[in-house]
């Protein structure tokens, strides 16, 4: 944290006792060490380790620094904060933006074939030239299926509004009030096979969305769709994304997300000529440290007066 | 053309004779050779030879199979064309959404830092992984000008509505029905001095736009501004451009057009880190000549009816 991101943190908590860690964690997804203060707080901002919540006995709220909740996502996890009342959300608000415009980097790289047309310098008229130019796309009239419909894949589908395509979404339970189509599990599989020529993987990680994109579900996919995760690595076979890729089925992956991360320098992914990574970099942007204080900070004056919290997820 | 696009010209011509010229030129930007038949057509649909078109006396139409008219866009031309009466049309419904679709896929690959994060392979916490994340911007709140505000701009600006950014335009005459405020000469000076955040040139080649963007005016730009060409090499003076990333009062150049095309192994713009090159493939598309052919045909059933044409120019 920069000192005027502390400051900032500092001056939003005026009148309460600040408690930092004794050894931060190295990130978000790294497990962080047990604190011997950690029993004696009120409120916990960052990513605390769900054993020392159990023990902590006057914990009333966790603001997770986050949008992914994994290591709290289970069914022991949400027993305990609903019987100790302790409520739980996240900085979905924070990534959203970052994420979505991410996404569609990665759409609009992919339909004006960037990575190579970047490497391409040739004369107008020749093969080469030809080449490229008529491999490129502008999306009309494409379909785009989002895999798990949260804030980031509304916020996508409302990006990708002026672009005459078709968007279409799955989510575990549909609420109605979805401004796309939310499909059934039957639909689903009927658009994966016929429909979909862009599949937005949005999936947060959980023992129910692992290797949901399995051998099975690669080979039912309409042949030449394009394969985009910026959800979590967990949600995808990577071996049978490396197949499908091979084989053509799914003719490019650009992946913000893997498992592990980063790929060690012998994955076949690496390799792959029509697999294109981001080091899970999706949800970052400038002064991202200080977006995340100042929505922990919103919703410290919100959880003071008693109000709805941002983010609620528990 | 493939074997099934001449099928659509020739099913859509039928009843009148179609003439192909004897050498085909190698791209819309050659000049082509003077064709004997060519005195006796009424209507051209191509890049005719200025000079062929003065001594065409049956010509009634020239439908110009690209967006750029540069190589009509003379006083003299057009005197001609009032004179015989020859009306110009051009095919920029074909190229308007490829092209702003290519701008905007630079806008994103620029603001994710794709070229330096698809190279970055690092874990979360590191500090190359701080680098990249933190360079990442959202697009939120910032402002792009648009100059050379015609259908391609009006296009583009529709794709950046969702963004929350501000979009103003330059043009040479404003008609006061763009969808975006357009700047006069001195609104435009203290724009690119104050506001802009992204200039993204859509300016057609002629004498009077050339090296719009000359050291004068990229001096004049708020440092740190990207800047974006999609449309022609001439309008840059390129000697310029390298002297303003270099000293980074441009932060980034992605070019879809320079002059000439390609640039020569040896031009400096090839090895300066913060310049992607495109090979003039912003209006590229699958199934391109089709849509050239069908919007040539969609014309000529205009144009035998008397009806006004579909971007008609003179």
């Amino acid at each position: 944290m920069s000192p005027d991101v502390l400051e900032i943190l500092q001056t939003g908590t005026k009148g309460y006792q600040l408690i930092f860690p004794q050894k931060p964690a190295a990130s978000v997804l790294a497990k962080a060490d047990r604190d011997a203060q950690f029993v004696t707080v009120d409120v916990a901002f960052g990513q605390p380790d769900p054993q020392a919540i159990a023990e902590a006995r006057q914990l009333k709220w966790i603001h997770v620094s986050s949008s992914g909740i994994a290591r709290y996502d289970t069914r022991e996890f949400r027993a305990l904060m609903a019987r100790r009342k302790i409520v739980l959300s996240n900085s979905a608000s924070v990534y959203n933006e970052a994420c979505a415009v991410h996404a569609l980097s990665f759409m609009l790289a992919q339909a004006r074939k960037l990575p190579r047309a970047l490497k391409t310098r040739t004369a107008g008229g020749t093969t080469d030239w030809h080449a490229v130019r008529s491999a490129c796309r502008t999306l009309r009239g494409e379909t785009v299926l989002i895999v798990g419909y949260g804030a980031i894949g509304k916020r996508l589908a409302e990006l990708l509004r002026p672009f005459d395509m078709k968007v279409i979404a799955y989510r575990r339970k549909a609420r109605g009030d979805e401004s796309v189509p939310i499909l059934t599990a039957n639909q689903l599989a009927h658009a994966l096979a016929n429909e979909v020529d862009h599949v937005v993987d949005i999936l947060p990680q959980s023992a129910e969305t692992r290797h949901f994109f399995d051998a099975a579900r690669f080979a039912s996919i309409k042949r030449g769709a394009i394969f985009y995760n910026i959800g979590r690595g967990t949600t995808v076979d990577q071996e049978a994304l490396l197949e499908a890729l091979r084989c053509g089925r799914i003719a490019a992956a650009w992946l913000d997300v893997t498992e592990p991360e980063p790929l060690p320098d012998s994955h076949p992914l690496l390799s792959q000529p029509n697999c294109f990574i981001t080091p899970h970099v999706a949800g970052g942007h400038a002064d991202e440290t200080q977006t995340l204080v100042r929505h922990f900070l919103k919703n410290l004056e919100r959880f003071v007066r008693g109000e709805t919290l941002l983010d609620r997820v528990m």
